[in-house]
């Protein structure tokens, strides 16, 4: 995966892991002196791609929200549904009603399912308390899962996700006596690696995400925001004037926003799922985002409400089917561009000085990855150059 | 799964179960004397379903079409993909070149995939031979399946696929000298459980499928037809008229052929992978299915062109975000439906003088079973009343 050829493809490759990642890669036939006598495992000739990064979930929740959906299926309004309890409010109240334990408990088939379709490296947001002690507890959850499966968890938190009930109508304050003092003590309690919100009209105002940004910023925290998913308001291009290591979602994106985020360096995180759950029409501009130059990441947003989806393979499928992103374009998605999504240097290519971080795949061709649906061709992961969870 | 509630729910329920299969189902509360003193095991409260039956598959075949994909996503016109020796020829070679044993290892991961999602029964199909070797090659290799894994394989002829290169712009010389003698030798060695087509432009005319279907009905053997897909033919109303069990895809169906299927009794096999992955705008008539009682059937259409999807879950969440049909006949389309698409009267509802197949689900309610996507939520399978494939 460091050639010329599309993907950076290598026929015959070989790749020299040392404790330290990797050392060299090439064709085997190139195999370096300094390396040749390495002790060899032959994964028989199947291919071989970073290990995948999921930059963009919300795995950690309580509740689901079925009957929700079924509920709509059914014929109820919006309105019913909230009148039963249901939204984001429903998930707001089972995350808060939920333990710790509870958190991990329903979380860890989540991150189990990504594991076995390779993923090494997975972003975990909070955003479901929207009180102090909640957001604390789903960010602790999210370091825990670390610890308790061979997966790497960045945490993120989104306190500027929604308003709640208790703050109806008075989002500055909200803002002022629960997200900003939350976010101060999460970064106290090294729970954060990034900061994330939700401009929207649903949600908060640019302006007001910006007052977020800045108590990010006085912490030394990154940003990043779920920006123009229902209508274009600016977040995109006010998360770019703060460096955003991304913006996601981005239906509405116009092109200023594109070039906003081209000067920045910000990359598009595309999250199909929610397109596909909620029956969006309006698709993202890729065209303008190869035009600029802007890297694009893909990701599941796996959320109980907008995007309940467990499967980074399906996102990839679904970027390609739904959005016409190229299926080289769905993997970089999910390696390379995951990688700098998360502000990560040391992973999603396969490379010297990089993670010897792999997925090795029952598949000839990588746009198999892409090109079936429901269906986990993985052989096995590689992780900092050990094999791990073998599959049957 | 029995009682009046949606879903025929039952809380706390118990299932006794004989070699014979079911003998009673109800609440727990109410198990008879009869059983009381049955050896008993505990489901831990899971929600129990019957086993679920993906009616309609094409998995045994040579090749992927990964290459077509991406090229098609490249920017390629149906012109050059065809020159590149793509479309359902490249299939048909790659079928052709591969043995019976290469035909059955690339289709054993598809089928272990849907047995790992609580799939008991499923129909395969040949149709990608389109020689009399190649279809009967298919359909020995579809029974073999059913010998080298837990599941129950139902064969349908389909060797009206398509026309062949070589018989090109002559149809009728196919289905004479090709088509109809391998149905008869199929046939004669016991490969059929049912004879399918499919009437399309770009495949055979309704007059033409009805030449096939009358040599089915000389042997006995029932009829199903791939109809009204692409345009509206009238295929499904004649192959009503031969009592088929199945008209499958259906998005160009009017109401005068779905009550021509109301009579007959067949049931409307739901295939919203092809929709998804074809990008089709036209949705099958799932409210005149509704009106006129018409049950409906939800499968994968696991083919290598047109639905690349190897998910029965996936199918049913697609059938309900990309249809408006509810989780209740979601499930209903991958159990009782699906059963009586196959013409088989023994599974597919928790109920005595039933077979004692189960899928077993870390959920709590159905409605989750279509809610999330990518998510498999099975526990473990119980097939014939045993335990099979406990997953870790
Ligand atoms: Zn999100
Ligand atoms: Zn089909």
């Amino acid at each position: 995966m460091a050639g010329d050829a599309p993907y950076g493809l290598i026929e015959e490759a070989a790749i020299a892991v040392t404790p330290d990642g990797i050392l060299w890669t090439g064709a085997e036939a190139d195999i370096p002196a300094a390396v040749a006598h390495y002790p060899r495992h032959d994964l028989g000739g199947r291919l071989v791609t970073p290990a995948l990064i999921d930059c963009h979930t919300h795995l950690v929740h309580g509740g689901n929200r079925a009957n929700e959906f079924e509920m709509r299926l059914m014929g109820a309004s919006y309105e019913e549904v909230a009148k039963a309890g249901g939204g984001i409010i429903s998930t707001v109240r089972a995350t808060r009603e939920a333990s710790e334990e509870d958190l991990i408990a329903a979380a860890l088939p989540r991150i189990d399912t990504l594991i076995a379709e390779g993923v090494s490296t997975v972003e975990i947001k909070s955003g479901y308390g929207l009180d102090i002690d909640t957001e604390l507890k789903m960010l602790r959850a999210a370091r825990r899962l670390a610890a308790l499966r061979p997966i790497e968890v960045h945490t993120t938190f989104l306190g500027a996700h929604a308003v709640p009930a208790e703050f109806k109508g008075r989002a500055d304050a909200y803002l002022d006596e629960v997200c900003i003092p939350a976010l101060k003590a999460a970064h106290e309690e090294e729970l954060v690696d990034a900061v994330d919100g939700f401009s929207e009209g649903i949600a908060f105002t640019p302006a007001q995400i910006a007052r977020v940004f800045d108590a990010a910023k006085s912490l030394g925290l990154p940003v990043k925001l779920h920006a123009e998913q229902l209508s274009n308001l600016g977040g995109a291009a006010m998360a770019a004037s703060y460096g955003a290591l991304s913006l996601d979602h981005l239906e509405y994106l116009d092109e200023p926003g594109v070039q906003a985020m081209a000067s920045a360096g910000s990359v598009a995180v595309i999250l199909p799922g929610a397109f596909y759950a909620i029956r969006e029409k309006q698709v993202p501009p890729v065209g303008l985002f190869r035009k600029h130059n802007v890297p694009m990441a893909v990701a599941t947003d796996l959320n109980p409400g907008s995007s309940p989806m467990n499967s980074l393979l399906l996102a990839m499928n679904m970027a390609c089917t739904l959005f016409r992103m190229t299926p080289e374009e769905a993997l970089a998605g999910t390696t390379r561009n995951a990688a700098t999504a998360l502000g990560l240097t040391d992973r999603g290519v396969i490379a010297p000085e990089h993670r010897a971080d792999f997925a090795v795949w029952n598949a000839e061709h990588p746009a198999e990855l892409s090109y079936r649906f429901g269906f986990n061709p993985l052989h096995q992961r590689i992780i900092g150059g050990w094999i791990d969870i073998p599959l049957a």
